[in-house]
């Protein structure tokens, strides 16, 4: 598949690209042990502007355009020191950046920043996050872990705890899901975090639908709802509930979110809620053996340091796997 | 032509430079859409201390240096950041800096911050402006553009349109044009924003010197005037007025300058002063079709986005000159 | 001698490895100068992760880096910028930001937090500077200085001038002096800001210890105190004096600090101490015609700017060493 922008999760809504996705970064793990990268981007330079921080992110992104042979240009603040400052448009900035360099990883602040950016742009945009929008490359490093930690995604029983009403990376997880065969998600949160209605409606929907649709490639038209159509393969269940302790023992994947102080109105309920969804010591004896825990990072207090040293703490080696991913998605996109 | 430093647009008071300085432009931009670029400064590092934030030139710099198999050293904050804030003296920071690097493109809030660096530097300083003094590699990459986009600089007619009296891009061009025969040159601002007294004396002090002069290279003695005598060919002739119509249909070249809000005292006056100076459709039909449109970014809304799509609008490309200009600049410097 | 980390002068209380090390940085300097460095870090990235801005300090690994034919990433405020204000722990980041890179170089504003990260990294880690804790690379380089400038470090006579209660880099120098023969060092500051007992202790135990001890190698348990005994040859002796004059003219080496305003409580004093501590003409005139003048830099007031052009003014020199013993420091850590 020939990629030009890497805007949203929606471009991924095909097994088949999953998959050649998921296999090119994995050589790139291979390689990388072996450091004997091949430098596919030799003499090509990406530019990082952020308009708000994210270190991890940016390193993430250098360190696969480095590893594969590239160079970068570099801010972290693009919105207080660039020309932004003096009234130019995200556009103008964007048709700028592009003359110097063959690919702009851009993170902003506004929902839809990625794509008002690949329309103006001479070179191929990636979206590193888009304030509440979204934030393509987390979502497929996030299924890119389930598939080589399991081994498989298809007929997996996934929990998603905690925030789940403004968690952008489990909304995300939610719109690739029902790609795989006979998925079942646990969706365990506080009442005031449920997960918005919307995807509720999209997951029935993926539900009913025909396994047909398959290889369906979902248009990138700029008015598409957010939620529309995508291939899909077959049944997918879901069940909400709050009680974490009585979903830990079935299931192969725990996502865990952080919650947020800000969130609440009561710092009293957000007191309660901190504590009643901590994964400590007594969620690993609840785990099986073979599952594995799973975490967007930064956390907080929502898993406890002495659960890192469990082998099934995966949320390590998931940042780790989103540098083959992104290194994967630049070799597609320039080389 | 054996360049040290970089520091003011005087130093290219001499058309043979500037030649030479656009036919090696020219084949660096020929090597970067083959992508084979000639590897001259393999080895050597650049450091950005950048005092006041300017992420464009600084990526262009960035870029220019990458390109050419050097690497950079960045900082985009070097007021707050450096040992600045502790009292240590620009001079000693640049004698520091310069024991890491092989050059160094400064931006400094100061006038004359880059000629004090260049005094006790190790390395070459290239000066990436400094304060409402110079800055020199934007001079030349206007009038780069203006000679690869017109194909010839002598005997154009060219209007220059806005903040004619802040204007430090106006200013440079105006002391580089009397290098080049028979220019006409239209200055449209509004009366609050008309351009200094001094530059009009030294378009007229031009105008009556002999053609003798031509190859005289002004010294860079400290005390030096701004405007001290510079190289001239010929006859060069200027017009003041407030009515851009009248000057679009006759003019080769339009260089279109930001007005901004906070020069003005009254807002009426801003106001009024704001709408009457915007390039759009009108202004398309009024301008010839050989004409260019440059502007030396940002812009606000003095050029409607429209404008864009018309081929004589120049400005973006007149942006990526400016990578071109840096990447000879540096080969000249270094290599 | 093989390095996992480098966290504490400490790990250098050890004749043999300081002579190693000094030899690899004078190669370096050797093989810079003739510009053909072999590019031992060819593949390798290092991530600066500055919690506190020192662009100076930043730039001399990022260039020792990228000399060796390395690459970096770097961030100039993690603390401001990173996942750390949502809480993250400087564990959880550096754990995650050795996924990244082959080797992160801290500097942080909280004493230890160079070896809490070395718990749980998985890349060495170097302290680039903790708070009021460490900076070993600073005392490396200046002790280098010493070597490389005089010749020898056995049996000179040292004097340390300015702020000797809080100077960071006099208590690191301290600690690594009585490796060698013979030292004499003059402690010369304002009653304010004499050197804390516990140094003055180490001084006395060092002169009273056995040269058996050479080849011990400190313990870098987590307890252990800062003073821990170290290798030592020789006798060393010390003086007190707040008289610079009459020590001037005795000594092979003077070390010079700033002494900031912030520590006085009365302004009057800081005036008073301010001018009496000053290194000028008729300094110079007094001190040694083969001694050198040392500075960790910035330097404010302490130094007179005319003493830059004595040839005994080796306080950039010594700045410039710092690239060749970071150089030294990344070959023997990653190489």
């Amino acid at each position: 598949m020939r990629l030009k922008h890497i805007l949203t999760t929606q471009q991924f809504s095909d097994k088949k690209t999953l998959e050649e996705l998921f296999k090119l970064a994995n050589k790139f793990e291979i390689w990388d042990k072996k450091r004997k990268i091949p430098q596919f981007l030799k003499g090509m330079i990406s530019a990082s502007v952020f308009y708000e921080p994210s270190t991890r992110t940016r390193f993430s992104f250098e360190s696969a355009m480095l590893k594969l042979g590239g160079e970068v240009l570099t801010t972290e603040n693009a919105g207080h020191f660039s020309s932004a400052i003096k009234g130019e448009s995200l556009e103008d900035s964007i048709r700028i950046i592009g003359g110097y360099c063959d690919a702009i990883v851009i993170r902003h602040y506004e929902v839809g920043a990625a794509e008002r950016a690949a329309k103006v742009s001479l070179v191929p945009i990636i979206n590193a996050g888009d304030g509440a929008g979204e934030h393509p490359t987390q979502a497929l490093l996030d299924i890119y872990t389930i598939w080589k930690e399991v081994g498989r995604i298809d007929g997996l029983k996934i929990a998603m705890l905690g925030d789940l009403l403004h968690g952008r990376t489990i909304h995300s997880l939610i719109h690739l899901l029902p790609l795989f065969k006979n998925i079942e998600i646990f969706l365990v949160s506080p009442k005031e975090l449920k997960i918005p209605q919307e995807y509720k409606s999209f997951l029935r929907e993926r539900n009913s639908r025909n396994a047909a649709a398959f290889l369906e490639f979902p248009s990138l038209a700029p008015n598409k709802s957010k939620l529309s159509p995508a291939g899909s393969l077959g049944n997918i269940k879901f069940t909400e509930t709050e009680d974490i302790n009585r979903v830990l023992p079935q299931i192969d994947v725990l996502y865990t979110t952080r919650i947020q102080k800000e969130r609440f109105k009561s710092l009293k309920t957000y007191e309660r809620v901190k504590n009643s969804f901590v994964i400590d010591e007594k969620s690993l004896k609840l785990l099986p053996k073979k599952s594995i825990i799973m975490h967007p990072l930064p956390r907080v207090s929502e898993i406890n340091p002495i659960v890192d040293n469990d082998q099934r703490a995966a949320y390590f080696r998931q940042a780790k796997n989103g540098l083959y991913i992104r290194m994967a998605l630049l070799k597609m996109l320039l080389a």
